[in-house]
């Protein structure tokens, strides 16, 4: 029987796990609650003994799997398999991870951040089609990404590579968290979009549903700008544009440095769909190289939730002995 | 004895030969003149009996050799081993370069574009230090580049990574040769330095020596523009600070996206040397993730006309037997 593989996608609030087959097919997928508690003390133990208890569940063993792979926020050392600075895990000093978890199973263990190992999971079994070259940007309540090329991901010397949401788009635009301005996680990540809408509203002065709840006060979301966008208010479409446009722009930069076979968009922005991917390739075919044009393509994020169990999955097959 | 390898450098006017180390250094070079009449039929030949000629010079036989490998203009396939378009050698039609070669040297044989090979020899001998992450970009008549990560040369799905030269970096800004706009080859070329400074005099009414032989109608070169702005000339450090902010800002991006150890600016508007490299990082700091501006350096080729030859050459030394 071939060997099978174990993905883990560790998140603030869930433990996403899946059994996998070498070919990236899963045949089982599980959860348990993340228990930040005590300094995020609990994390590891509960994840080795959810691990155990499955195995022992289908009657599995160590030597039924080649390595296990997981995906976690906060600053990874792939080479040690430690991680710091994971905040919504309340892991402030360095844990090791790869040493805990592979002196309780007897599996080897690998370990990526989250946005890279989700990167991995689209490129491999998603939108990415297995091919090579891939990029991945993640339109979440921050925007991120993974970037892999030749088959491999890219970390960059410091582990930086990646960080497509503050490649900056407007020179003179908001300030952004990081400390710059102008960066593309301002106007496009889920409170980007809002930000553009409030921005934009101040000199729209036609008639729109949408403007009128800004004007009123009210919240609004991501989702409503493109929900309204997509029923006609001209307001919207505005927005839309605006953020399609820089998108366009920042990807455009990206097609003409890497030339990837396609660039996915993935996380909650891109919920959005067709109606967001077609806004955004009509802008990015305006800022590439001819020949980029022609054959990097962009597409959506296939996979959704099981990207990071499938992606950090795929980090157990590259483990060397 | 160590197997050498052979570098070489196909350009429109001669083609540089040399014979190398594996660790890279160079023994031997030479160059003899491009012969580009009747259709470039003449090059490949010339290149063949020029290497063995210096192998029986040097005593040597193709087992002294684990390869030749060799930078081209024109549009490469690397697998096959075959260059067309290449209009500055009248190469119309495809060229069976590889099949030649291997067939009258014994030796493998390995080729890609120039401005690639330029990259891998500044990456392994020059600036780079032999670090796995560098990207190399050419400031010339045109912008071009490589991008080298992982220690292995990008070239994207079809060819075209490394377009550095028309990353956007203002949306609005000249038309460039190649459709679209604002790219950075017509900012920071050699063309592109001279054309900001005829966009700028309109605008710039104090006093400057450079802006009055642009009144008269006195063609100036890039090199004009950076010695009148070391001395001094307030126009013409207005023209190199725009230069330098869009380098910045393209690179920055870069950056970000892929976080190298270093960014190598080569070509010959790099020939402004630290005046150049110092204005271009200043403007990096400011479009960069912290972490990013803490770890990528931005530095000055340092092989010059060597790195086409020592690149090529290091292609030899991944050719797969």
């Amino acid at each position: 029987m071939d060997k099978k593989i174990i993905g883990i996608d560790l998140g603030g609030t869930t433990v996403k796990f899946a059994i996998l087959t070498a070919q990236g097919d899963v045949q089982q997928k599980w959860s348990i609650p993340t228990n930040i508690l005590d300094d995020g003390t609990h994390i590891v133990p509960d994840i080795i003994a959810s691990i155990n208890h499955h195995m022992e569940l289908y009657g599995l063993t160590k030597d039924d799997f080649l390595g296990i792979g997981m995906g976690t926020p906060g600053s990874v050392d792939r080479h040690l398999g430690t991680v710091i600075g994971a905040y919504n895990l309340n892991w402030k000093t360095t844990q090791a991870i790869k040493e805990a978890i592979e002196s309780k199973t007897g599996i080897p263990f690998a370990i990526d951040n989250d946005a890279n190992v989700a990167a991995l999971g689209e490129q491999w079994k998603g939108a990415g089609e297995n091919n090579p070259d891939v990029v991945f940007v993640t339109l979440g309540t921050g925007v991120g990404g993974g970037v892999i090329m030749n088959g491999q991901l890219l970390h960059g010397v410091a582990g930086a590579a990646g960080e497509i949401g503050h490649i900056t788009v407007d020179p003179d635009g908001f300030e952004c968290t990081c400390g710059k301005r102008g960066c593309l996680e301002t106007v496009s990540s889920a409170t980007g979009v809002v930000r553009v809408a409030r921005h934009l509203s101040e000199e729209f002065a036609g008639d729109s549903e949408l403007k009128k709840q800004l004007d009123n006060g009210e919240s609004i979301t991501s989702k409503d700008v493109f929900v309204a966008a997509e029923a006609g208010d001209l307001f919207a479409n505005m927005v839309v544009d605006k953020v399609c446009y820089y998108l366009g722009l920042a990807i455009g930069n990206i097609g003409n440095t890497l030339n990837p076979s396609s660039i996915v968009l993935g996380g909650g922005v891109s919920a959005a769909g067709e109606f967001l991917r077609s806004r955004v390739e009509k802008n990015f075919l305006q800022f590439v190289f001819p020949q980029v044009g022609e054959s990097t393509k962009i597409k959506l994020a296939e996979l959704g939730n099981d990207a990071g169990v499938i992606g950090a999955a795929s980090l157990a097959m590259k483990i060397e002995k």
